[in-house]
């Protein structure tokens, strides 16, 4: 078996150290559950004080288990677990589940252990799930190895096996989705809490349900991912199989990421990073446990949406304006029915509004509504028929017509929007229609949908840049506090900088002056000095002519107000107006690592925040996607009749330093050009500021207020 | 009875004209509903063809029915319902609802029979509700003129009586709605479903909630406002009495609003102007039904939240994570807890996690969580116990803690996150707690809660301005073409407009260029050139000693440009720069008449649509927030060292522009300063473009891009 979560899902011989006579406690209650499951494996309980454990003979050590134990759950409090996982060490165990909390989500010295836990289980090829897990399920198997309480819930009972499995770092959540799930009427194939995922990871668990044979929903609840670059890769093979991943990304906020840190101490990052990884890998990410459930209800039946248009019936208007309005807000349109199909339904029922939403007003003539949606070819459909669902001679005719409607369409995605009994529910949901009680939830899970079929393969892992274009050998000179530094480093990156020539004397900075032509900038060099224009070390709009006399009014002016600092000399460079200023930063996120953001300068980013965010490195397709995702878009395009501004000059500068930024993420810290200037012919870099691992490099700057 | 709704609501004899013996039919509903009510007034059938209707002898005609009928319920087709009218209106019947449909919601030629029923009713002094009204039921009267099919709800009951009333446009919806709120536990006092209000409208309803002794929470589901002083006054009456108001604005979006048409016919207006109509008055506006009956469940358990501090307990680590996101993302604070609170936690929990969120791992020792919260004082409380509410012996458990927290602060908002089944849901309840599955839908209620409690009495109603600053009397001159009648109008008003001097001659235009001082801008006056600037017309930052050249060089290149036009002269004005660009505009809402927008200038308003709006007039307290409202606003409190601009100087104008939007709106259409600079010292229009019933006037513009 390659996979190791094999061995957990499919275990044949499974133990329990830690096994508890009280089918209450942590270590008792996986053997009820498979007993009451009837398990067809092994189940071995190892408890060394007790004879039999809920009716299974003990066994007295891990010693004494047999050799071919496909997984051992340790139940056991924390100061066991140490010896146990040596113990399972020895006897060759291929997989252990700590259930065990008290590690680093609690304190450094728990950390400690676990990295000892984790260091001999590699030695001995061991894998080990958690600690602080709370183990999972598997359906497929007719196993539990968790402690969950699903199976007391009043009135109810474990999931129905079915297609959708859970992958979650909490135990408590994971089980959680397992009830709401099963509450909503679907199945479960697999359920694993990853806990403090000292070695298998959400990836790990992500990439078992990619390949497996059962798996067709793939449900996530992360904190902080492990292995950032398995958690992606984990994500691509998701959707080669053509299996949907829906993720609940927790720890958004500052509070939120505060309270993770004491509970699955995971890293956390920026919930920026993780919704540009999310929809670079196509995987719908939702914002909370109730948009989870729709979303994953609506991808169970198996049904795509492979478009924008919205056909809607309702037996009230005011469905269909609820419906118009959620639709609208997600990006659907609703385009007329055909006059001839408007006319049939007006010749049922001369009341009806036809246009689309088609509203009867009740469920007579209903199927009339339904099959004229049909006729004109919508790519997903919606019938609201809201409490009416609650009257039973009423769900049974909607439910009639529903069938019609699925009978002649097998593959179209059908959304009954309405309230119904849990047995109507089931019903209808045997017909492979989406249910839901409200219609803005209900359009909210066809978006995702929608989004899931949309996300372009060529936008995802494929769009892999071509680093040919990247010149850069070996070690780029960032370690010396070199004012030209960054300068040179974008030049070798290949990002177009502004000139600027090194002036030591009056006569020089002339000859520099008239070299470049037109009027110029002149600006004090000297690492001395912080803020150059205070103290009237930067002159602007300086005539060619006049640059010797400006350089020895300048030298002189700096000299008398900065009188210790040492003046290397001046750059000249050419004064520039005219295009729109961006920013171009690299950033280290502290789980995906190198990500490039880009907005626009000044204001924008300083007030309205307005800039966004990809994980290096990317190609075109992908440097487009994240232009077009900040709002000030239309300014590049050109407004008020100014021209636009060269987008593929753009792409290819955050292209190139994409790559630079994943090939030498280890040689410096943060990266920023600001301003880029994006114009109607190119771009070009007026400052930029990189910081090492030790030392900062600021370019020239050209710019009219440095 | 000074309330025409009492008629209704309390009515002793209550009229069915076109009464059926058949309970599922439109006349024949309301009479089974009345029977399984126990109604205890005189329920009076009236049918001519049939001796008994549902075992009550039938009344043959309108004419026979006795003197002292209080509402007389019309459930006749549409073409019966003019004569149904005559007839009661001769019968002296002070209130008439029609259930009927097919009128100004469905043709041209049923907006004018509707439009005779309105002109009949007034004549007789009777008032009518609809048509294409559902009618409504009142729980206090246990009475029913309405064809909903609640009753048929399987295995469900009528709403017990409680504290919510609702008003709703659409009957459908305000019967869902009901259905919704009783499956939620909740009691209902009133529903009225208004149809199309040709006559009784939505504010009649809300007003007559706030007035009644049963109601305390008011729903409102609206299409669009009928009469928007009755509404916005209605408001005011219901938050004076201390009784929110939550209402779900349908057709905020073009395609929604487009499905308004052919529902209840009513006028939409906007979206925008809906949401400053709510806050302003306190209202708690909602996007969804899901949120509503989480809102309205919410408010129905009387306590209010008086602050931001939310105290969280959880058994689940995950749990405590998202409440944290979603609090964060609400603007509620989770300041920790007490060290010594703290300790205590740890000293019955040595794993919990205990600063806030406080997570207990379980429900074992969570009543130390809870008193520790309730002794360090938060705003509100969250229990979230998720799942474990299925489990019988957990509920007891949590049942317990918080009825313990109940009996110690009787008044305190307490929020159960926990699936619970329907009985322990109700126990819950009992208590006064608010119940809610999902922890971002509790969050949000909690949200809305708060945001009633702090909806500050200055900021509604009473911020009425002071018109005494506004100085003026009379007819204002926007019916001339003359293009300095907008620069007059401001002036009038008491906004700061930029200097200009008509010049006819270069020497006139040197002695006013002189005048003024400083460069100067010149710009050619005639109302035969639109974009005056395209043919060389503005002249930019031009010296006082140049003038006269300019002028004559300027008014040559004119002529030879355009040669047709009729040239008047040329305005010379300040060259200004320095300032923060604003916009700030008076349109007129087709509800609620003339509102003022306001938002920064240039890209801003053109590519981020970053404008808010306010319903003229308005006080101080609503400009200051109205400033606040927009994403820009920090952009005026000065970024990057520029000084703060003047907030007090910009409010000022904003008030006069809204008392004047309002006291003139006969007079114009639209009113535009763009841009007005707002400046450190004070603020002014350097263009206005103010379009009156039949003409335009646009003011001097001296800014440098027209």
């Amino acid at each position: 078996m390659a996979d190791i979560l094999d061995r957990f899902f499919y275990a044949r011989t499974l133990a329990i150290v830690g096994a508890s006579s009280d089918p209450a406690k942590l270590g008792g209650r996986s053997i009820r559950h498979n007993q009451q499951l009837r398990y067809s494996g092994r189940l071995l309980p190892v408890n060394p004080s007790v004879p039999m454990v809920q009716g299974l003979p003990a066994i007295a050590s891990i010693e004494d288990l047999p050799d071919d134990v496909d997984c051992a759950v340790v139940a056991l409090p924390a100061a066991g677990v140490e010896k146990a996982i040596e113990d399972l060490a020895k006897k060759g165990v291929p997989l252990a589940v700590i259930l065990s909390s008290g590690f680093a989500e609690h304190s450094p010295a728990g950390a400690a252990v676990q990295a000892r836990l984790v260091s001999r289980a590699r030695e001995a090829g061991m894998r080990l799930v958690g600690p602080n897990s709370m183990g999972g399920m598997s359906f497929v198997n007719a196993m539990s190895a968790t402690f969950t309480s699903i199976s007391e819930h009043e009135g109810r009972d474990f999931p129905a096996l079915g297609a959708v499995s859970i992958a979650s770092q909490s135990g408590f959540i994971g089980s959680h989705l397992m009830g709401v799930l099963r509450d909503r009427g679907l199945g479960i194939a697999k359920w694993l809490a990853t806990g403090n995922q000292a070695d298998v990871d959400l990836s790990d668990c992500i990439a078992h349900y990619a390949r497996d044979e059962v798996t067709r929903v793939i449900v996530v609840y992360l904190e902080g991912a492990g292995r950032a670059d398995a958690l992606r890769a984990a994500f691509d093979l998701a959707r080669e199989r053509g299996k949907p991943v829906v993720a609940l990304k927790a720890g958004r906020s500052d509070l939120g990421a505060r309270a993770i840190a004491s509970h699955t101490a995971a890293l956390v990052g920026d919930a920026d990073v993780y919704d540009a990884v999310f929809r670079r890998h196509g995987v719908i990410g939702v914002a909370s446990l109730d948009e989870l459930a729709d979303v994953v209800a609506a991808l169970d039946t198996g049904r795509l949406i492979d478009g924008r248009r919205l056909g809607v019936a309702t037996v009230s208007g005011g469905f269909g304006i609820l419906i118009s309005d959620v639709a609208a807000q997600h990006g659907f349109e609703l385009p007329e029915l055909a006059p001839d199909l408007q006319t049939r339904i007006n010749e049922a029922y001369s009341l009806a509004t036809t246009r689309n939403p088609v509203d009867m007003g009740s469920l007579v003539r209903f199927d009339t509504a339904v099959a004229a949606l049909q006729d004109h070819g919508y790519d997903a459909l919606v019938f609201a028929a809201g409490h009416f669902g609650l009257v039973t001679r009423l769900a049974e005719q909607l439910y009639a017509y529903v069938a019609t409607a699925r009978d002649r369409e097998p593959e179209r995605f059908i959304a009954v929007v309405a309230c119904l009994s849990e047995a109507w529910c089931r019903k209808f949901q045997q017909l492979g229609v989406f249910v839901c009680e409200d219609p803005a939830r209900a359009v909210r899970a066809l978006a995702a949908v929608s989004f899931w079929n949309k996300a372009a393969p060529d936008y995802a892992a494929s769009d892999i840049p071509d680093t040919g274009f990247l010149p850069i050998e070996g070690s780029v000179a960032l370690e010396s506090r070199n004012e030209r530094g960054a300068r040179d480093l974008l030049r070798a990156i290949g990002v177009p900088v502004v000139e600027d020539i090194l002036a030591k004397s009056g006569a020089e900075a002339a000859v520099a002056a008239r070299r470049i032509g037109g009027r110029v900038v002149l600006k004090i060099v000297s690492s001395d000095i912080a803020h150059k224009s205070d103290i009237g070390g930067v002159r602007l709009n300086v005539d060619p002519s006049e640059a010797e006399a400006v350089f020895d009014d300048m030298f002189q002016a700096v000299r008398e107000r900065a009188p210790g600092a040492h003046l290397d000399g001046v750059i000249v460079s050419p004064m520039i107006s005219g295009g729109i200023e961006t920013i171009v930063g690299v950033k280290r996120d502290a789980v995906f690592g190198p990500v490039v953001m880009f907005g626009l300068g000044g204001v924008f980013v300083e007030v309205f925040h307005d800039t966004a965010v990809e994980i290096a490195p990317f190609g075109r397709t992908t440097a487009h996607a994240l232009i077009h995702a900040i709002k000030g878009y239309p300014l590049l395009l050109g407004v008020r009749g100014s021209p636009p501004a060269d987008l593929e000059a753009l792409a290819d500068v955050l292209c190139r330093i994409s790559v630079f930024a994943a090939t030498h993420a280890e040689q410096f810290e943060s990266l920023e050009i600001n301003p880029l200037l994006v114009r109607p012919d190119g771009v070009l870099a007026l400052d930029a500021l990189v910081a090492g691992p030790n030392a900062v490099a600021r370019s020239m700057s050209a710019d009219a207020t440095s």
